[in-house]
């Protein structure tokens, strides 16, 4: 089997080092977006070779796509367009609604599949590409009854094969826990980056003080512009929703500390203490 | 030397521990404020022995006060009343410029350090004491020139011995510091986790979503209410200014969201960035 990989990025390139480590496919092949991030892929071998997207298409039996969410449904309607009946198409954005209902009446449609493996780091690009970024991490694939059951499961494979579990949802259904859990999550630390940098004007003791939590709670902030403007803009119907429940409530924080209701501040820090039930 | 811990929570406990292993005294003495945390503490062996706080006072050389910054001024007061010249007390509170103004001009005044280990976990209670907490992490000193010079010298021997590597600091300047990084970090947390709760109603995808991003910026709001509250009390005026630079910048946020503004979302998250070249 041939594999090729559409952006060979954080996601792409973590993907294709587990997958060639695991003997997965004979051959990848490496479809870059820039010179750049190409030569990088192969001098770091993460791929075999750098081909065209037309020659990716007439070679590949598998063609994962993994550039940011803003150029998948062009990418995607290309593929689909250009495909043989036996070649099965991913991709891996962190959005599945657009995408979805953009393809839904291809005639080829059955033979992708819409998945989100759960996984990444603050980095970006070929030289971020890590082994085992997505072991034991949880991959949600959408909308599975609307594609071929050979295509689920090579997809499957691939995902068990990353040492992933498996979760099914509706696309729209993915977006919105998405939105309610980890976009936003991406969007406080954003916020939270851009207070310090603007209120504290000594590095040194943001440097000293780190420790004390910003450290971790800021690390998303570190996360690229280019992968996430698209996917909040593709989410922003879910994200509204969310951001302006966390305005409220971080507005209703703000009050109880200038009113000194110490009694409700502790309250509201119990409730969402409650988190701690769920993550463990 | 007798060293007594005021409070054997997470903070005191893991103090406690780190100083025995390295024997810096002959005897730990322990002054909880339930029977349920001294049982606790005598139980984990963080002390050798639960002694009321006058017994404390008349025994030891060294003092550590690591209750609750909303007791720590009565708790102080209480201890500097009654010492002798040759004893020598710190506390480890969040906050320092309430307590030290409380103080100053006590005529104890020089014989009290005031300090604060940038260390901690989520977790709160004599259980939640660990090895190596403070180790390789800041300790700030503040107005060390209102204390004596023996007096601060035994507190940064102190530190030492903890791993802790020491700055000083201008009470208020570190308050100040403290809420535009640390307890605005905290804040975001739990509002980010009171959010979470409140629009995301399927336990499960929580769990599922955690790995992108959620799991670690949202830990904070595992912190305890009754350490938290006091501190936010205390260090109000300059939160209120953090809090409020904050909610306008998520509120900027999400208006450039709402109206597609793509280039200028990509430019605020470009300069939230930065916030790399500072932690690395």
């Amino acid at each position: 089997m041939k594999v090729a990989i559409f952006g060979i990025g954080l996601i792409g390139g973590s993907v294709a080092k587990d997958l060639r480590a695991a003997n997965f496919a004979t051959e990848f092949l490496g479809v870059g977006r820039t010179q750049k991030s190409n030569d990088l892929a192969l001098e770091l071998g993460l791929v075999d070779k750098i081909v065209s997207k037309d020659d990716a298409i007439a070679q590949a039996d598998l063609i994962i796509l993994t550039v940011p969410v803003n150029l998948l449904i062009d990418e995607l309607l290309y593929v689909l367009d250009r495909v043989e009946p036996h070649q099965i198409i991913t991709d891996m954005g962190s959005t599945k609604g657009h995408i979805i209902d953009a393809i839904k009446n291809h005639p080829n449609r059955k033979q992708y599949v819409a998945s989100h493996p759960m996984a990444g780091t603050e980095n970006s690009g070929p030289s971020a590409a890590i082994s085992n970024l997505f072991n034991d991490k949880v991959c949600i694939i959408c909308d599975k009854e609307n594609s071929n059951l050979d295509a689920v499961e090579l997809i499957e494979k691939m995902y068990q094969t990353l040492g992933m579990r498996i979760k099914y949802m509706d696309a729209h259904q993915h977006d919105m826990h998405a939105a309610y859990i980890s976009h936003i999550s991406h969007i406080s630390s954003f916020v939270l980056a851009a207070t310090v940098l603007e209120k504290e004007k000594d590095e040194e003791a943001i440097l000293e003080m780190a420790a004390g939590g910003f450290e971790s709670t800021v690390r998303l902030a570190k996360s690229s512009p280019e992968m996430w403007a698209p996917i909040f803009h593709q989410n922003k119907n879910y994200l509204l929703e969310v951001m302006d429940t966390y305005i409220e409530k971080m507005y209703h924080f703000r009050n109880l500390i200038n009113k000194n209701k110490n009694e409700e501040l502790k309250q509201f820090m119990k409730d969402a203490n409650e988190i701690r039930k769920i993550l463990k």
